[in-house]
């Protein structure tokens, strides 16, 4: 192969190459499986270094556009009609099969949320969507040095499978922190998963099958909705009070609907903020005792309090095997890590290990290192200490600023912890029309019909994620909402 | 409360008043509840520093003993019968529901066998029973410190949530890994999954239902038999050869069964190491297209290729998003990263990717990051041919020392890459029995049967890892396994 180069050009020798060869394949000049000449030889025919055309095939090749066979050359590829421009584009004449692929909400809601405010352009929005609390807390440098040292001392063994239900010195420490919580349990009750999602989703799949009947909180979390919505399972709401969930309307559900599962927040609930009364917590466990239905504890922030009385967990209470219990690390530690875990006795615990297998096998062995040892008790009491004096400032800024900013007519209870309020406003404002009009003002939140289990009902109502941003950022948010209120109040008006 | 202590002892004072307090719980004289002094008061009580008295109600508390309530004072815990000694044992008086939870296998076949050969005590046991390859030729060093360089340089981001469907530079960097394979795609069609086990979980769960039918090669890899098992599909086999599955049985299948899906093991076939052949590819993609049923294209260690041409992929000869292909990095990296990838187009790229949310939310951003820096197509070529190296020897040494030290009469096919020999022993011996004789010389495989559908034909069969182990155990393994071989004649005989 003769290509003409130019020893003087200030493009290297090895782009001039390439660009032949580039322009040969594009064009169809040198066809689909033509075998290009062996690197030896095109640089004895060009006069050059072989490893100049080594380095032009090498760029070729991480192009996609030529292929190299081992022991028997590099050969120009065909190029794919799928991998370029048609992309996933439902309009194609796609196979039947996908045709029937079930057609799925693909974002979270609070990701929704967060996309509409960042298209609303503002030059500094402001965040109240969050489902998370505040990652800029957390300290990335000593957690790097952590895995650092953690990769040094176990080497490779930080990086091959380890055991399905988790890194045995993980689950012993979160046994103790779990006992310092008021919550004892051993490590062979604990497995280890990707964060509590997974947790949900293991117990969802190993005790429910499509049109299963599910009770929930009605609001709840929106996630927990999305999940049982696409397992095919139907889902049942209680309603809650400020108590929360109103254990006195259970049991005529339970007779009504034999369901397969309660889901419950019973801690700094998901949206709404309340704590289940001591009584309620009792007589819940009772109940799902006598209609012999297992209770999931999703206990996401039960830890975050910030006044008042702990209240014991269900699973503490727990001394039949009824409560399976389920918490992260996602919100002390940074929601990447992907690391929850559930707590769960009697038969179910293997069933559980044994979808976590089937699912991925394992979750990331040099992760849980790292956190086993990142994750003292020491560590996580001042870490409790510190976020519980700063998130209670801003929810109490927060406060203050709905009482300034906000119409008196809007109600609320200052939650004793987690990360939100729960703000139901006036008549006829509906959250869901106040959205775009908050997110062109630069802030957000989640309209309150995301947590109700019809998807429709709540509209009076929105969660405010009071413990991701600066108190001033707080103040600023709550009275860019108060504009954008007076604003949709003058339309309807 | 007065403690009684004794300064002039070698244990030190926060260590007297802790042991005395743990005596008091355990006896039962600091029943549950009951309020332990204020570390300030019993300092003072006690004429000690309040520091030494925290230490010691750290360390109960730390231990479950005993409960701060913030704000409140520290309480006794009372002890849990659900915490010690009943764990999860069948037998105890589990509620209802969780007597009807499945019992289903936990271990998977290699762990099974792996465990065996630890438990038969050999000094040097040899595995033959792995289904990864040699974890010791990985650089964990330099891995480190690419992990150390993404967290400098992209701090909290890091270990944030990432995009749902992959770090966005990783799946590019796949692209074009895929394509100097020959597998043209772009970074919209692949969805990053937690190993290749979650993404067969994942197309299993969005493409069939229990009862539904699932065609596949007859013998298969054990981990796709039980996912499907346990998802409560139905499975049927189809018979291979040489050349891969019988292709021209596979129409009858299609037209008797209607099944929603075809799950294939093209290159390096496990257990039987075969590929098939480009004829069957075209024929099988043809069939797929004609019956409607899509292909779930399982690459799991396709790049290892030893000798002879590479063949395309299923995923490669396909234009109409009929084939959805999954692989993992697992192999070339380390087993725990847990990383694997799908190439999809079409409409079930979303709701894979929906699923995947609702699964886990998405896989660990540090170390998709990690490992966007780590693999450089100049690495992933360098690694493929220093593995093509190793292991063509290591394949080779097995091949020999199967003809030094094994009867005559056993059969096989040389594999042309990947990890497995498939040997087929003389009747009437059965892997099943051979493999506790052989754990005891110290050598372990995995048994034919494993791998069947019916879950027990093929017991004249074994699956041999030859890339897990040196060339010196090599040998030795093959040794010990003609020993085993010899008394199971001999018991026979």
């Amino acid at each position: 192969m003769r290509i003409p180069l130019t020893p003087q050009s200030t493009s290297p020798l090895y782009q001039q190459i390439e660009s032949y060869l580039r322009q040969g394949i594009l064009s169809g000049s040198l066809p689909a499986e033509t075998r290009l000449p062996a690197c030896r030889q095109l640089a004895h025919d060009l006069g050059v270094n072989r490893a100049t055309v080594e380095n032009a095939y090498a760029k070729l090749q991480a192009d996609g556009l030529v292929f190299s066979r081992m022991g028997s050359g590099t050969y120009v590829l065909p190029s794919n009609p799928l991998a370029e421009g048609i992309k996933n584009n439902p309009e194609k004449d796609w196979p039947l099969w996908q045709k029937s692929v079930q057609a799925r909400s693909l974002k979270s809601k609070s990701d929704t949320v967060e996309e509409m405010l960042q298209a609303a352009g503002h030059p500094h929005p402001i965040h109240f969507a969050s489902g998370v609390s505040d990652s800029r807390q957390f300290p990335v440098n000593e957690f790097r040095k952590v895995i650092q040292s953690v990769m040094r001392r176990d080497q490779i063994a930080a990086l091959e499978y380890g055991e399905g239900n988790g890194y045995a010195p993980l689950r012993a420490g979160i046994t103790r922190i779990l006992a310092s919580q008021g919550l004892q349990t051993s490590p062979e009750n604990i497995l280890i998963t990707a964060g509590s999602q997974q947790a949900i989703f293991l117990v969802s799949q190993v005790l429910l099958k499509p049109n299963d009947i599910v009770l929930v909180e009605d609001p709840t979390y929106s996630g927990a909705l999305d999940l049982f919505r696409t397992l095919g399972f139907q889902i049942i709401g209680i309603p809650m009070d400020g108590q929360g969930m109103q254990v006195d309307k259970l049991e005529k559900l339970l007779q009504q609907h034999h369901p397969k599962l309660i889901y419950t927040v019973p801690n700094f609930h998901n949206p709404t903020g309340t704590c289940l009364s001591s009584a309620r917590r009792r007589q819940l466990i009772v109940l799902a005792d006598r209609y012999n239905v297992p209770i999931l504890e999703d206990d996401f922030v039960g830890d975050l309090r910030y006044e008042g009385h702990a209240q014991p967990s269900l699973k503490a209470l727990d001394t039949g095997g009824q409560v399976i219990y389920v918490s992260t690390f996602s919100k002390m530690l940074m929601p990447g890590l992907r690391v929850g875990f559930i707590v769960a006795n009697g038969p179910i615990y293997d069933s559980l290990l044994n979808f976590k297998r089937l699912s991925d096998q394992a979750t990331s062995t040099l992760i849980q290192r790292a956190l086993d040892t990142y994750v003292t008790i020491g560590r996580y009491q001042a870490y409790l200490r510190r976020s519980g004096q700063i998130f209670r400032k801003r929810r109490d800024t927060m406060l203050n600023a709905i009482q300034q900013y906000l119409p008196d007519e809007v109600s609320f209870d200052s939650p004793k912890g987690g990360l939100f309020i729960w703000l139901r406003l006036p008549q006829p404002i509906s959250t869901d029309a106040l959205l775009p009009v908050a997110c062109k003002e630069g802030v957000s939140f989640v309209p309150g019909n995301f947590f109700f289990t019809d998807g429709a009902s709540g509209e009076e109502w929105m969660r405010l994620n009071f413990a991701a941003q600066t108190e001033e950022d707080i103040e600023e948010g709550i009275r860019r909402l108060g504009k954008a209120m007076q604003q949709i109040k003058t339309i309807n008006g």
